[in-house]
């Protein structure tokens, strides 16, 4: 068992917290410290945006403060994650350069403004960065208090500058080296769009181009590069100035935007930010748990198995639902307690205090603008830090998964952007999703992985809508078949390539065709409101959306669709492959059919499962010596498990030792 | 009893009047006056849109045509209301000197086109403008036949171009005096907002600063600043060339882009464009009536309970409604008589005659391209002619209102502002409007003001969601209520200073917590379809939308919460202070809810109230020596009120000698 | 009876075809042409994309691929249409030249991308197409099996540069030829909108001016004559050239953005792309195929009753609707033989082979990804090859339409740029349509005419929603009715001349008034969930939208409305005029009241009907010495018509000689 930071023991407790907003504010700096002790926190993020603080003008430094801050919670047991304050730059920056500001699509440059608005190809950007990060780590880098680089904030976004481009024009001619292979990968031919010369490329516009899918992906794998490209330039500093300092940045939940499991490659650990919205009007309390159970295992992926980091949740209500409830009573500690349950090595809050002003002053906090330790939400996160102290042997125990859900993220960017079938809702990550909670339903604990992961610790893989294989993807899966592993693919499998080229000669392509011995002929797309059916051993289960007509060659039919001109042909079948078994679903199932073929497929991977009531969760951390089972009541009832009674909305940790 | 204009003796029936588009039909010209006559029209609202027509080419100058139409109107007795013709600019002018387009917050500056589109900070403008009003004002202010100056028309809109961006800067500067007080008041320091200079202020964008909440809030108004500035530099000539000619501009209805209480500070009177959706399809029509009802009251506010003028309102179907349906049989005279109930000394019209072309060649005119005087909307205005003549005793009487309602528009847009609880849908002049209807139903004449209203004249002021409290605001609430006044306020008030900062230490603030008796410790939002209900005195009231959790210190609840977490704490509480009595309604309530409330309120402030059949309304002018009560009849059944038998639809107005 | 195409016996089956884009695949290329001849393919569309492969380089030439296909297709009895490449330009051009992109209304110019995206005014790209073509033509135009040219692709868009903004000009001029016409026939005195030069004429902008209606019209009508402009380049050089082949461009439905009937008097023959949604959610099969006839009517109108063309269709699914269905079985046979019934004399499809990437990788094609013939497309295709051939004895026959729709262009831009009634929302194409589907369901073939259309041969003419009348349509329509037709028109007809400026004296104006009798009062407005009826021989039939009150002169009513302020005055109305009847509907009626109203047209014109089952559609194509009865079931029953008994979803043929 490792220590996540060796200074603390056990879990961290704790969050953001700007104290430069308060400086001519002592008595509340005081009571800061002193509440959290009260709140049994053990840790700060600091500096996430106090770049206008640090250097209030050009050159000019102003770092006492934040010394006196780490100084002061370190002598209170409160230990410091220190952030580049890059995630937003001050006024003199973009006033005196405004070439750190981004250009949007349309050619128009950003005013000054909110955050995460700066062009990652700028010179001037990198170089005014370098020299605060530079300042933070030579004063702070080798501080006792100091555990952990935060880098910048919550990456996002794109770049449309003369420079973004121009990187961009050489990234392609990078990846595809001559003209020929672009223009055929490309397909360009199509609508007279040849490039007779790479200076002819340009990004996707809505007033350009936008209908060369291959292109369009590739800008978005572009804008990964560029913006983990800006995040090494940073750690790069920091692995010089203080290289047994690890390093982190704060993910957010599914982002669209980037490939995460390209930038983790970068870093030291894994950590996000977490704002689900419990209790709301269109699911059930366990539903909005269970894609939170997905969220935390796609973090468990990022970080190939290793406790993660809750960088940033609320202990409230947020700011920016359409409708932000308080968190019901219970709810702190249950979602608190699902995400170590899930992996986490650490409960941490945006934001400590409430600030009095600007875009978040309603954003929950653990301490409001009334500034009372009595208050509910207070005492909800109080009790929270208690149990943590307690739970503080599970502390860098790890999931073992014998499944996984593939979720890539370069795949969904094919799928969005197929021009074609259900238009622009194809329903991608709701349908992994669906797959990984009908696993956690069973008490089957599942990893969330890209496509390149590797997947020979799995006895089963069920790969949703693999619509693009990337180079290696088939082999891999077909591998991991001969083997004896089980593979559960899905409509929509195998139809482009890395490129989004449509293979010739029958989808599912690249050789996959073979491994689950059938070809797809047509994709007939049903009304919402329509419904066929999957008639599996006498039972119906509801098929929707997408409905694949297949043509078996080697596989077997386990169930048919049940109308329409397809009626009788296959959607469930199975195929021998090596030592293992290809299992294809050909159309869209609710969640019983989900269910039921989920059960085919643990069965023949002979995975374990657990009989678990309608509502409750159970996850396993192992430290190698000891199970810690986790039992999550999601409902308002009392729930028994085994020998094992919850109370409503109640938590429950049971030690196993080896 | 003042006459709102000597020269007429009794209402104003009228309306805008454009012959400047029919000058080559003279029989057209001449049909006008003989129909004017026989709908017993005497005013002509002249030259709003003339500009073109006045001043053909730069500095040449052709108003022998506006002379002939006022003395042909004033010899056959109808008087005039001369426009300054800035409410569109002449093709010329924008041309010529581009700069009096406005920019918009793209910088894209607009084209020429339609109208309300002219940079108010723009020298060109203001001097091209100056030069046509000397010109109307030295030949025809002092034509006996010209009885009020209109300036320009329905001001609107804001403008980004570099001279308005550069008076923000300076209008700022002059506020807020040091960076250091910027800084603190913005609450800059979050997200490393805080400015080096004075320099780096600029408007709020889209893809600039949004998120600093006093930034947008002060946006807004300046944005009435300079609209006011522009207004004066008009009314200033007019002062200066006709010291005695009275000045008004037309309002338009609850218009959220400039606050009017500012605006009302420069006019002699108050006027403003009525074009409700009557008979629509999503409310009674005595509910449409109820609002307009509170927009008449709104007018009175602007002009401190002096009679206003209806400026403009159709005779039948507007243009741009969804669906502009024909005003149904009795509507018209319905609407005309409600107006002069509610404080209005005039009905006038847009417009006399449609227009043959261009975007308005469909709103409802008196005349229509038919031409005819036997017309169902002819007939319809001839009658309102004739009643008006009868009533002229009424004319000058005014409203005598005890209670007030404070709907304030700069708290309006701090509360539009608000980033967080129901996002972007706070519902602040819905609210407002329940608790004036609740007033209106009960037969009690309610102003509607701002936050800064001299409030000493009433008994009991309902200040729903007073978020933000200007200055001075808490202090005036605090001696109303002291001095024995009855006060109620609701969820959400107190939240915020005038530059949106949060009070620390409970809401509300500003020493409010202390008259209410407690603070809130939370804000539960509810969706849309999810309710709570009020229990007070064994009966049950809905409640939906927002819930605060409240901890009463003196203050003695009257109702409770019915369910969820918060079960039986306080929804409505009362605390006596000083002489009075402070009503806190923490949750908003349906209308049962809101009516339950009121007569507690109203018990509370010795308000007598009077029974009315649901769906008519009372309204009683006074001039002195006689009360003039109006009831009007908003139902297709004949109701009774005391011995007043109305048939469907009916007005009856009742004279009291005191 | 005229043969379309000497060279082709019967009609022809082919479509789209782009083997540039498998150049470097020849064992594709030879596959197609095996393919071809076993679905019974006679002809091949080629490039209408291939620019950039036919002039890679500026003024670098590669022909000699596309001869080997022409040769190689007529060799094996297939012959070519063969487009101008115009439809998307090559980059090079878009990079050297920059002026060719269009410019939107943002006067932003846009990026190099998709298709249909140049300047039609731009003296560069019109020098640049005349270069490829004239090679195309003397290489290519006398080719024995080169038999049609095909200019550019789908024509499409506007352009605000200002080359395009100097030619509106320039058009404007030359059609008001004085300000003072311009002034009054834009109605400009009002929002003091008046020209005082040419100059100041501009385009309508989103930021400038679009409360001119005139204006925004004259636009539409700019944008038509500038398309047609350019298209007449490219005609000109090919008459030049190649004075015997036959030229066409292919049309979209409805396409809204042009007047069809301006740009067909350019062209040889008429063609056009057609992509229904079949079996849809929202209509039965039945009414989808009634719009599809009523497209073909217009296809008719366009070419002045001669045999067109179906340019383009799909054998399954397109790409870009939001649901994609599969075509279902007998749907592929039943379209296209609707096609021939309705006057085409060819059956074509988008495309032959589906492309590997890009836009449309999943549009459907003859040909999948899979590349098999034994696909149920295939056959589908396969079998309409095969009836076709059978039928060609019906190629060159025409449709004898005894009635006709008006349903005209500029009329439905005027309607749509009407600021009122129901806002934006006033339904003149479905309206159209509607009346249209009534004399489908009768069996009675309608064409579909323009209001310059010649009416002389007709008995009955339905004009719906005339709402502008050109020059000399009402005339026209007066002499048809004087002369003994039957006219039968609606609520809002003749508000307006060909500049929007609205008749005085009463609607519908320019002498219709005494057409039909009556003048209009007023239009009342409907919310969507509102109704009123029609009255009429003691039945009711529902109405809806708009209502018009209109009063008798001459005309006797044949219906009343029932309820409502205006119950009992006329909704239907016939006025003996000269020889003929004029009938007049004051509103819009749902389908039994349109039903019986058409019944009551029907006699009035004697026109002869058929009782057909619903869901069943006739159509009569007749070559002067034969009949060739078509009956259609687009329904799931078998169906009888007199001796004929249709299986579901059958087509039968039956020749009657004369």
């Amino acid at each position: 068992m490792k220590k996540l930071f060796p200074q603390i023991d056990g879990f961290i407790h704790g969050g953001d917290y700007n104290p430069e907003q308060w400086l001519d504010m002592p008595e509340i700096l005081a009571k800061d410290i002193e509440m959290m002790k009260e709140a049994h926190v053990n840790c700060a993020t600091l500096g996430v945006f106090s770049w206008s603080v640090l250097e209030p003008e050009e050159g000019v430094f102003n770092l006492e403060w934040l010394e006196n801050i780490i100084n002061n919670l370190y002598e209170n047991g409160i230990y410091t994650i220190l952030a580049t304050p890059t995630g937003a730059r001050p006024a003199w920056l973009a006033h005196k350069y405004p070439e750190v500001l981004r250009v949007a699509s349309d050619n128009i440059r950003n005013h000054f403004g909110v955050r995460h608005n700066h062009c990652m190809q700028s010179p001037v950007y990198r170089e005014k960065a370098e020299i605060i990060i530079r300042k933070l780590a030579e004063r702070f880098g080798n501080h006792p208090g100091v555990i952990l680089w935060h880098i910048s904030n919550e990456f996002s976004g794109e770049c449309y500058c003369d420079k973004c481009v121009a990187k961009f024009r050489e990234w392609i001619k990078n990846k595809y080296k001559t003209l020929d292979n672009l223009n055929k990968e490309y397909w360009t031919t199509f609508w007279s769009h040849r490039y007779q010369s790479f200076d002819q490329v340009e990004p996707p516009y809505d007033n350009g181009e936008f209908s060369v899918m291959g292109l369009n992906l590739d800008w978005k794998r572009f804008t990964t590069w560029s913006m983990k490209d800006y995040m090494d330039h940073e750690i790069n500093i920091l692995r010089e100035l203080t290289p047994h300092k690890p390093i982190t940045t704060n993910y957010m939940r599914c982002f669209d935007g980037l490939d995460y499991d390209e930038m983790s490659k970068s870093l030291d650990m894994i950590s996000w930010d977490g704002y689900p919205a419990w209790n709301n009007n269109y699911e059930s309390l366990w539903q909005t748990a269970a894609d939170v159970a997905f969220d935390h295992a796609q973090m468990r992926g990022y970080g190939k198995g290793k406790p993660f980091m809750l960088m940033e949740s609320v202990p409230s209500q947020v700011n920016w639902h359409p409708i932000n409830k308080l968190k019901r009573p219970h709810i702190h500690k249950l979602s608190c307690l699902q995400a170590v349950a899930c992996g986490s090595d650490t409960v941490q809050y945006f934001q400590w205090r409430k600030g009095r002003g600007s875009f978040e002053q309603y954003h929950g906090a653990v301490v409001d603008h009334l500034g009372r330790n009595d208050t509910r939400v207070f005492k909800d996160v109080q009790e929270v830090g208690a149990i943590l102290r307690e739970l503080k042997a599970v502390q860098g125990s790890t999931i073992k998964a014998k499944a996984a859900i593939i979720f890539d993220r370069q795949n969904g960017w094919a799928i969005d952007g197929v021009s074609g079938f259900k238009l622009h809702d194809m329903g991608y990550e709701r349908t992994c999703r669906d797959w990984h909670n009908a696993l956690t339903k069973r008490g089957v604990e599942a990893d969330v992985v890209g496509c390149c992961a590797d997947l020979s610790g799995y006895s089963l893989v069920i790969a949703p809508m693999l619509y693009m294989l990337n180079d290696g993807v088939a082999e891999k899966l077909k591998n991991f078949t001969a083997n004896g592993g089980v593979l559960a693919a899905t409509y929509f499998t195998g139809y482009v390539n890395k490129n989004t080229l449509n293979y010739l000669g029958g989808f599912p392509g690249d050789g996959l065709k073979e491994v689950f011995g059938l070809y797809s002929e047509e994709c007939d797309v049903l009304y919402p409101e329509e419904r066929n059916a999957l008639v599996m051993n006498e039972a119906e289960y509801e098929l929707k959306d997408l409905c694949e007509v297949i043509k078996l060659d080697t596989a077997k039919s386990l169930g048919n669709y049940k109308s329409d001109f397809y009626a009788d042909t296959p959607v469930f079948s199975v195929n021998e492959f090596g030592k293992g078994k290809a299992f294809y679903i050909a159309s869209r199932t609710e969640s019983k059919g989900t269910d039921a073929i989920t059960d085919v497929l643990l069965k023949a991977s002979g995975i374990e499962t657990k009989e678990l009531p309608e509502g409750v969760e159970m996850h396993i951390r192992d430290n190698g010596d000891s199970e810690y089972v986790f039992y999550l009541n999601f409902t308002d009832k009392e729930q028994k498990v085994a020998d094992t009674v919850l109370a409503p909305y109640d938590v429950q940790v049971i030690k196993h030792s080896k």
